[in-house]
């Protein structure tokens, strides 16, 4: 039959070519939703300013997001975007929560705050009642009070902190030339911030401010990967992570106090994958007490860091597999496939993260390329976390049209949008990643109901027991009724 | 029970996960192709030095091909691809078959050749029995042997005519810095180099020339996309088509009977799509007419030409359906999806391509993008035609282990490799896009079944009639043969 139909060359039935564009368009993210008569003009004016958007001079998601930011800044789409009820970040590391203008021109400017500027061109900082002894890495601490004090252009270096404290460059291709590079600014900017953010009462202010960032963008819930690092006092004290995980608590509960449409947080523990099998057992089985002990706060369990020059969820296997072992459950959210190299064993943690019963998969950028394991998380309703920024600038993408989501995105998979790490990537909230997701990777097919479906999926795909997402649900679908109100 | 799953943490079975992995595995593009002892032998070695090759400070797939050139010509995957024998080229176009070195150190130095340097920095060329007329783009005709007589650095102006002729150059992003910009460049060389090419001597040298380089390359036939340009003879004679169709016939005579292992070389004849329907309607009509009368050289029919700026498929719908209302039947082989803009209706090509029953999808860049049309072109054999460097040159992707057919290679979707316009690009055969394909393309986990996949592919998905089919893949199995023999 196949070759009868080759050789003739009918005209194609118009009605039956409208079928199969229709077919192919339900099988999208958002394809099946039903959008009501006020969405549908509002979806239509979204697609009228998409095509205006793809047919400009410049188009921002093919450009490195570090050009692209201010032109995104003008877009009517993100502008749109930002306004939208996204419902929850699900995929953001604690470290990188809050934008680093409030970091430096808060933070630094409290009393105490010393620096100290290492031999390798990265900066350290600490809080102390007195003069902070040396250290392997840095022989010379300044006082930054008095640092300030003796310097005529107190703008220009508040910009030179800033630039410790971010990937945010002007010329990010030169800056960073490969994924090494780029990588090695981002373990640097980590290490700069810690000594501001593992200060105890900075902590406080900082994952408050984190929330606030959330919530003015819109997001009204937040899953957070967090090494739960120790606290220190201004005396010396250190805080065990217990204590991080209470102030957690208590922050969240005063957050959602003075936001009552703010729903809360949780805590993925996370640890990072340099660690040694022991050690990694070691964190297993803390995080299952940890667990015990903050029901409500603790999601489950991840281990972070550049999966490239890392070891593999197969290589950590004892370790993983502790918790039924003890007869305990400890859910797991493992970061997955964030490579370009394909083949290799590092390649093979999307796999294992499912034959762990990962809950998510974060990022999951190789699973386009794994259509087994595709099938398996879909099947499984594992979602994948879409970054689609970080993924930009840790460069294993340029052009975000040629994002791998793309496919996941034409086919429904299972997908949330998060931002990774805000602050390295000078991002605030979720609105720019969207945009991305929204603009660059979903096409001009993608629509309201796209929109709609990842904002849904955000909720349907937290962590959160059924009841508290049923609550989201309602609390959430009241701000898009509003949201459509205010914008159709 | 997924959920039951979900909240144990045991460790997964490794005899399930080996499973799944060779499931995974056998799925991809020649992934159960069983291999000989002696072709294991030589997969474990392409496999090391595939390993070496990705870790290696530059990984070439990732770069610009023009700056990757040289590292390519120095792989030792390369040199055995150039020595592997891989069966048929089935994208490429007439224009652009031949280096370009050959073209201006051999072709330019033939004597009456006429020289024109436009007002937008391009060249064009003519041959003549007398001094040409001025043309509207063409104001001052220059006697090449005149002005080479005059000239002081003759291999600098020679070079300088070749930059004319390819798109190749040392700085390609501050050359094009969008796709606009190589498209336009891309068109210039065209018109170039179609002055010396439709010379009809020369067009005969030119044919034979190319098919040598197919030879040279361990091709053994070829599939070769022809607008059937007028050609002229010095005294100003202009031949038709059927002319060019008949030297075309007479050179593949002559090439295989010097070269008895050149199985020999077929057209598709192509119209760009440009044209009005009208045109397009009589060019189809022509085609028919041309199929009747050469039944053994004409293949079917193809709309070219950026499909971006251009017309869609469904536009020409009435021409496309003229081959049925006449009673005739004309196969057809329709560039599609070469792009990146989701959801336009020029991604509608790849649909259409398959409602008008195309025999292969030229490109298909889009295809991973579409999933219904996947399904369907998987269905009916419809098989992909793979150019990756022609895709990174004309900028729909940059990294080339980003390139969607990274998502068809792990599905085993039917799949050829071609070049598209190697002197364009400044490639030669096809082993340059095999090393793309295999090396970037398909990773870790595509090998030497790969390989011979795609090579046998490359036969069947051609459009030999049976018997010759038959006959090319014994004289290919022959060759493969000698080449596993000679290193494994
Ligand atoms: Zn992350
Ligand atoms: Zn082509």
């Amino acid at each position: 039959l196949v070759s009868w139909v080759k050789m003739t060359n009918l005209m194609p039935d118009p009605s039956r070519r409208d079928l199969l564009m229709r077919q192919e368009v339900s099988r999208r993210t958002g394809g099946r939703v039903a959008l009501t008569a006020a969405e549908q003009r509002l979806d239509a004016r979204l697609h009228r300013l998409k095509e205006q958007e793809m047919s400009a001079a410049q188009f921002p998601p093919a450009l490195h997001f570090f050009k692209a930011k201010p032109l995104i800044q003008r877009s009517s789409i993100f502008k749109l975007l930002q306004k939208m009820p996204k419902g929850a970040a699900l995929h953001i590391h604690s470290s990188s929560l809050v934008g680093v203008d409030w970091l430096v021109e808060n933070v630094t400017y409290r009393p105490h705050c010393y620096v100290c500027f290492t031999w390798d061109n990265s900066v350290r900082f600490v809080f102390s009642s007195r003069h902070p002894f040396p250290r392997w890495d840095c022989f010379y601490w300044q006082l930054l009070e008095t640092l300030r004090a003796k310097l005529k252009d107190s703008a220009g270096f508040d910009n030179s902190l800033k630039q410790h404290l971010t990937l945010v460059t002007e010329d990010p291709d030169g800056a960073y030339p490969s994924q090494d590079a780029v990588w090695e600014k981002f373990e640097k900017a980590f290490i700069a911030a810690a000594g501001l953010i593992t200060h105890a009462p900075v902590l406080r202010d900082y994952y408050y401010k984190g929330l606030e960032e959330l919530h003015h963008d819109n997001v009204m819930y937040l899953e957070l990967r967090s090494g739960l690092s120790r606290t220190y006092e201004l005396d010396g004290t250190i805080h065990d992570k217990a204590w991080t995980l209470k102030t957690f608590q208590e922050v969240t509960k005063k957050f959602t106090a003075d936001h009552p449409d703010f729903l809360g947080a949780r805590v993925i523990v996370s640890v990072h994958r340099a660690l040694s099998v022991s050690e990694v057992k070691a964190a297993v089985k803390e995080a299952i007490q940890l667990q015990k002990e903050f029901p409500d706060v603790v999601a489950g369990f991840d281990l972070v860091g550049r999966e490239d020059s890392g070891r593999t969820l197969w290589y950590f296997r004892e370790a993983l597999s502790l918790p039924a072992e003890l007869g305990a459950t400890l859910p797991y959210f493992f970061h997955a496939g964030e490579t370009d190299t394909e083949g290799t064993d590092v390649d093979q943690n999307i796999l294992d993260a499912l034959l762990f019963n990962t809950t998510r998969i974060g990022h999951g950028y190789a699973l386009a390329h794994h259509p087994l394991a595709k099938e398996l998380s879909r099947e499984s309703s594992v979602a994948v976390e879409l970054c689609p920024i970080s993924n930009q600038v840790l460069k294993l993408v340029s052009d975000l049209r040629n994002h791998p989501a793309a496919v996941l995105m034409s086919e429904g998979h299972p997908m949330v949008i998060s931002s990774d790490d805000p602050s390295l990537f000078g991002t605030t909230g979720l609105s720019y990643d969207f945009y991305q997701a929204f603009v660059g990777i979903g096409g001009l097919k993608s629509n309201l109901g796209t929109l709609k479906e990842l904002a849904v999926n955000s909720i349907s795909y937290s962590s959160l027991p059924a009841h508290l997402k049923n609550r989201a649900q309602v609390m959430w679908q009241n701000k898009w009724d509003t949201f459509i109100a205010d914008n159709a």
